[in-house]
């Protein structure tokens, strides 16, 4: 086959591309820098092997959008004997609000009833600090008490002539008593159990879903079973009692003025390894104390009522205010799977800062040694200018 | 103008900092290896333009911190005729919980009430294991009884004398009957209908707000359409049945127990080629069933209560334990845009790798090849070695 | 010592491992390459430094998934004066839906009550489209009516002969009127305020609970202030019309129909500067607008009932359909701590870009300058083959 002008030179094109180029190293004698760079190999080899690789699993794509749903049921019963609201015992249906099971649920601890509110006109608490007065004066007809139960009727209500007293209003009365509790109504409350169900995915990786609930032929193991980190790592009924010692928390404390408790739910799965691999781990915090601020966010309660109407069809209310804990239950994790991405990113960049270490050992060879005359001579060959002038080609020098 | 010595110094500094080093190559002909590198440098080139940047879109930074808000709102009327409760009419306000339309609702679909119960005393419900007795002395006074309803008076109750019984209770009485549903009492809650707002944001990107509802013209849309994989995949009206169908379950079978499903909405936007290529899509699971554990954590009920006051003031109320579907919008999303650090890194690291390619190649040819002597004494240039005596030199060699 | 003939080959190769190999060089004169190639470097240089480390903290690990506990408290009353409902003060227990003090939160702003509803028969609304007839006969009793009350009895109720008129429907009776509000009844819902308290923790730096409630030595500071980004911005109090304000609201608009509003709590950290540089930013932005699609998503509102029982035993219940609205917490927050792994790849892939950036001086110098073909004969020296026939060769060339 012959070859036209342009073929040979495809050919020639070709024949080059294919040739192997490689760069030309020079050699020096000097151990000094020669341990020097050796050691700085050794150790990006060994921080991307050992710490990226084997700690990190830097090889691994990670997906911590994980799905998850919770379900909580919580047992025990308790009694309580107050003045106001009598012999009572204590559901989950009541003390547990909301009911439906979800992950944020608030365990009553202790509480305040003012039964039997109708809306009419009383006087203010006193506790509030804009509705005291010491004359009907002080009382502005129609003016809304701030932080206060209602509207002013203009009457200023002294018990007698000499004291200070509260403005009238108009609003759910009588209002409610300013007490404080001393402790807990619901002593049993630490007893009380949150049989917590999370079932997790991970979407990206298309992982089958997993739950927390162990994996067990033994029906009355759920029965019996209390979640202990070293006995039972995988029982999902928590003694509340349990709970706050565990956040390190006094459960009778927490529970006179309420307060927030976290039991996270930490899912680290690797899933190379398979799903038998990825596990639950729960974790308990206070949630809403801080290191430096513990006295001005102390506590947690609210109020709710419960409205009735008497055969006249007047409305009536029992408010209550309820201290309590709140729980919630925080699912958090991550998954980690094979990728190439990650992998090419690790070891091309711990290849590229390997590199750069040979610019380090090049500056003590050639400006701290005492043979960097001739180093220099010999790395840097310096080429001799010769201009060529050709009318075709472009002269950027 | 005459240059002083530092001057000189200087000028050759910057001369020499301003020449252009490029590394020396040896150009060997050895085509095995030729072909060998340029195949390794193609196959990085194809990975990184191909699955880093056509694929992963690997110029991107990511925001998956999508910032979400659902308004949920449920259709739909069903009828139920039970003993206790007697004919009624069920509407949203009663079978969805919480009303407020949140993004994580329960919808009744069966129940079973307890209708006027008062605190008093009463036999314990015969399923609680811990209050069966024989005699009086197996009832301990004041003895809360576990998982059960109140605290034991300490008297047993039999039906008759050879019978077993159980401890009588101070409680709500009467306690709630032992009945499992056998099938839904609300049986048209499979054409109830979920209508879900959803508006999202990306505030990294500062993305300006965008829903889950069609912009559309025809008013009547919203009214007539039902959410449809292929018909109507931007209608945010999804039935019920349908909801439970695409998660692959039955409706009547998880009405029975209950149950929980995710509706997952996932937003993939592009942000680099505009907002109307950044659609909602809709996937259905079922939350709360493991592959492995379906029996253990089967079922998904909760009570409540109604209370009321009679005309003289006592309280009664009226249990309720419902049986229903959780739904649980979750919302999903991630948007990506161009950016410099993440092409940086992809481009970076792939090049690294590339380069890596001729330390491999180097191996065959100075140690697998024919001309491998001759290649070696080329490529490694080894400097004699002078020492030089000078007295300022460090001498760390 | 003696060595063996192993022994010195094993010194030998020890000796070359720690012989320090660089690669050489060629140096040209061409100042424009030359200053092409080190602006090159330079800006890869800025762009490492400057951006990537000094804007972007390249160097640090980022923890987003924040462990945040949100605590709302709602201040304030307002009154009503409706004829279906009296005088009424409103209070936050009755307001704020759920009571609980979630991080979701929903304010009623208007509402519409319509008392005294029995299970019975009535007309069905004359909104309900598919309830409206003429004649008995478009009435099939039995038929549920679709986004209506109740179920059909069969009968037609018109007000007089000739007019149009609606379904008899059994279902909770009357039904409720159809009336839209044209200004909100709680008109003090402006001046309520929000006390939110926000914990957070970065779990994976194990960093301390840190709150957005100001450390103050000051007791009255959080009774007295109010949120306003210049003068009080840690202040955690918000006055409703100023969140709506700041979020580019109208109050009075807004609680006509109802809305929701996200008030994003930012949490930005750099953990190396340590706690007291990790404050929070507060942002407000109605999270149920969308830019183009005003109309359709518009307001927010849904029906929540209290249930009654007279004095025989009989069921009757008010229904209220409230407006309000929605206020949704949102927390959001990254911390990043200095760690080894982002540090190599940003400076690794700089690197090897910076690398790349020799590739294309040299075409540059190779292809378009004057003295290319003296650049490419000190270049690439080409390797003369020889061919060495030794038996043990494995001959791949």
């Amino acid at each position: 086959m012959r070859c036209t002008k342009s073929c040979v030179m495809a050919t020639f094109a070709i024949n080059s591309l294919l040739d192997y180029k490689t760069e030309k190293y020079i050699v020096t004698k000097n151990k000094a820098v020669g341990v020097l760079h050796r050691l700085f190999q050794l150790s990006v080899i060994g921080y991307i092997i050992g710490w990226v690789f084997i700690v990190k699993q830097g090889y691994q794509e990670i997906d911590d959008a994980i799905q998850s749903s919770v379900i909580t049921k919580v047992k025990g019963t308790a009694v309580t004997n107050t003045s106001e609201s009598g012999l009572l015992v204590w559901g989950p249906e009541e003390y547990v609000i909301p009911p439906q099971g979800e992950d944020v649920l608030f365990v009553v601890t202790s509480f305040l009833e003012t039964p039997n509110q109708k809306m009419g006109y009383c006087a203010e608490s006193y506790k509030v600090a804009n509705a005291r007065c010491s004359v009907n004066k002080d009382c502005k007809k129609g003016k809304m008490v701030e932080s206060g139960h209602g509207v002013m009727s203009g009457k200023c209500i002294r018990n007698n002539e000499n004291s200070n007293g509260t403005c009238e209003i108009f609003g759910w009365c009588p209002t409610e008593k300013d007490i404080k509790p001393q402790k807990p109504l619901l002593k049993n409350a630490e007893n009380f159990t949150i049989y917590v169900k999370n079932f997790i995915q991970f979407p990206k990786f298309s992982f089958q879903s997993k739950s927390n609930i162990l994996e067990t032929t033994d029906q009355s193991y759920l029965k019996k079973c209390r979640y202990d980190k070293k006995q039972y790592p995988y029982c999902p009924i928590f003694r509340l009692g349990d709970i706050t010692r565990r956040a390190g928390c006094n459960f009778q404390d927490m529970a006179t003025l309420g307060g927030a408790i976290g039991i996270v739910i930490q899912w680290d799965c690797d899933l190379d390894k398979g799903t038998s691999h990825c596990n639950p781990e729960y974790q308990f915090t206070r949630l809403d104390a801080t290191v430096s601020n513990k006295s001005i966010a102390a506590g947690f309660n609210f109020r709710h009522a419960r409205y009735f109407k008497n055969a006249a069809g007047e409305s009536y209310r029992s408010l209550c205010k309820v201290y309590g804990i709140r729980f919630h239950i925080l699912v958090h994790g991550k998954a980690g799977k094979f990728a190439i991405v990650p992998l090419v990113i690790n070891i091309g960049s711990g290849l590229a800062v390997m590199g750069a270490g040979t610019f380090f050992c090049d500056i003590v060879l050639l400006y701290l040694t005492t043979g960097r005359k001739s180093y220099n001579d010999k790395k840097f060959e310096v080429l001799k200018y010769e201009k060529q002038h050709t009318s075709t080609d472009v002269d950027i020098s």
